[in-house]
């Protein structure tokens, strides 16, 4: 069942835990105010209910607590960061900032980040810098999941883009995987106990899994040397744009692990602790093309020229970010939406971490 | 009917027919050199077979054979160029030398250019970076063709991406439109006269057009009042991931015309004298993240892992630049694929600016 929950009180609480794990306040701070984003913007699947991800991780060590971020090599518009091995949320942020500052002083910057952890959302990190008045991007590699056009093993990640941009009356999020559907979809849908609506799972690189009840072969998903993946975006074929999809996860792969001299997608694996995803982070300043108002309310204006548009009857036209502002707007008000078992999750969490969970749920 | 035809011999006469124009003898190389680089790569539909849609532009005054491009802002890292409706190609490769030396110089260069023409494949522009060692990107926006997912009428363009990169055997050349496919291809199904084979065609946003026959409806793809447009990348539902390419689609349109302030995809008309399409070119030199030399043996190494993949049987991998460095090995000792009617173009168009053609072909 799913209930709805105050923020503010969620947060107070994560941050207890993360507090509790041994991080800095400022850090624990960073880290819950992170994943109630998430949940804020309606985007649960990434939220608190990942707690329990985390928490493996931190007790298996894959995870490091009192990691610090390095920086391995930099210039004025660059950098490349060693994480260590730190949480991943930590490690998103420390880079954005770093990309953000060099985006003020010299106009862009571009960060590439290995050993990292698992960093959440990639559009939390693209939006930091729209709330700075700069347009960000953020992209991370990940376990294997994506099958490359005509191959039967799936060899990249899921590799998501997010690119932010200031607008009214609200900021431009695009935040998606180069896959048609995130894993995190296909566990939604069997969840509710729901087929795939569309080609999103394939065996064989080719022959599209529709059943939720097909455990077998969807379960073969957190298998790299399975004969099952996920579908690029534009599908398997070179028809429907499968090519497309491929491509844009190898150039997720060069911004994040190429230039960084970082693991690849396909080293990625839950268990060894001496690899980790890697990330990347850009920032650029408006201002070193033009007026920055002029600029944001053109783009406003092309924004909302596409929402006037004729639509299907009884559709609407939502912009990247659109669903996710409906969802803040709901869930800041009535709270965020928590099912029942990730609350007992967080609740063993916060018990055996001696943290009164009580007070806030 | 097709025939092969010389590239160095198609390259003299196409500079010839520049030099006609007025354009200077360096701009009449650049020019044709990029026309013959898009044949020779076994991209025909916009090679040669091109050159009747710029005569006809340079006859009406919409590319202005005495035009410069102009920086009208310029920092270190980034540019704003304003091209005057010069030749789509020549802006192309000033505003891309443009970047390459900012990067050279700075790590990273930006340029957005408005008021520009056609210019033909994007990845060409990308491939000058890859060419010199750096990493490269282009894209611009087009008269409108795309659906917004939901929407039942056209307002962004094909709007393609482009990023190339150094790497053994052959560069990656990643080059797409944000639609399914670009408008050229449905023309090229409509002349072999054969049935689309996916969803690229919609009318009132979602209803698939297959029939190649169906020229009521597919005339319709030039008209943008009209319900009928190409499919994003992703298709026209969210379940396929319509909402991905509609927004990569928005993302191209802030790099060309939002940045530059210039005409967005929905203003551009080819009759209109006084619009013209954006573009944008970014150059970034690895050297600014590690060591070029062994970034880019990951690199390799990492496509080749790909390429190695267990596949569908009878099916191969084919990485981004692949297939065209085939086609090149091929049209370059064998000849580029000219068709009939195209020749014919040339030729009329040859002996109206008295150009003789008879030794080229």
């Amino acid at each position: 069942m799913i209930k709805r929950y105050d923020s503010h009180k969620i947060n107070k609480l994560i941050d207890n835990i993360y507090l509790a794990y041994g991080f800095s306040a400022e850090q624990s701070h960073q880290a819950a105010e992170m994943l109630i984003y998430t949940d804020l913007h309606g985007i649960e699947s990434h939220g608190v209910q990942r707690l329990i991800m985390y928490d493996n991780f931190i007790q298996n060590g894959k995870i490091r607590v009192n990691s610090t971020p390095e920086i391995v090599k930099e210039t004025n518009v660059s950098a490349v960061v060693d994480a260590h091995f730190g949480l991943g949320q930590l490690n998103g942020i420390y880079s954005m900032e770093l990309a953000i500052k060099k985006a003020k002083a010299h106009g862009i910057g571009i960060i590439t980040t290995r050993n990292s952890g698992h960093y959440g959302i990639a559009g939390y990190y693209a939006n930091m810098a729209a709330e700075q008045g700069l347009m960000g991007m953020s992209s991370c590699n990940s376990r294997p999941a994506m099958l490359p056009t005509h191959a039967t093993k799936a060899f990249i990640g899921t590799n998501p883009i997010a690119f932010a941009m200031p607008a009214n009356p609200h900021n431009f999020i695009f935040d998606v995987a180069t896959t048609t559907v995130a894993q995190g979809k296909v566990e939604v849908y069997r969840k509710l106990e729901q087929d795939l609506p569309a080609l999103w799972v394939a065996k064989d690189g080719k022959t599209p899994i529709y059943d939720h009840n097909d455990n077998t072969n969807l379960d073969l998903l957190r298998d790299p040397d399975a004969n099952v993946g996920l579908a690029p975006l534009g599908g398997v074929t070179e028809d429907t744009g499968s090519h497309k999809g491929f491509g844009l996860g190898v150039i997720v792969e060069v911004f994040t692990s190429i230039l960084s001299m970082g693991n690849i997608s396909n080293e990625i694996t839950p268990t060894d602790l001496s690899v980790g995803p890697c990330q990347s982070f850009v920032a650029i300043d408006p201002e070193i093309f033009g007026d920055k108002t002029a600029i944001f309310d053109k783009f406003s204006n092309y924004l909302q020229d596409i929402r006037s548009l004729p639509t299907i009857p009884g559709k609407t036209i939502y912009i990247a970010g659109d669903k996710e502002a409906l969802a803040y707007q709901n869930n800041i008000k009535n709270g965020i939406e928590i099912d029942d078992r990730t609350l007992e999750e967080i609740k063993t969490i916060a018990t055996r971490l001696k943290v009164n969970y009580q007070p806030y749920i």
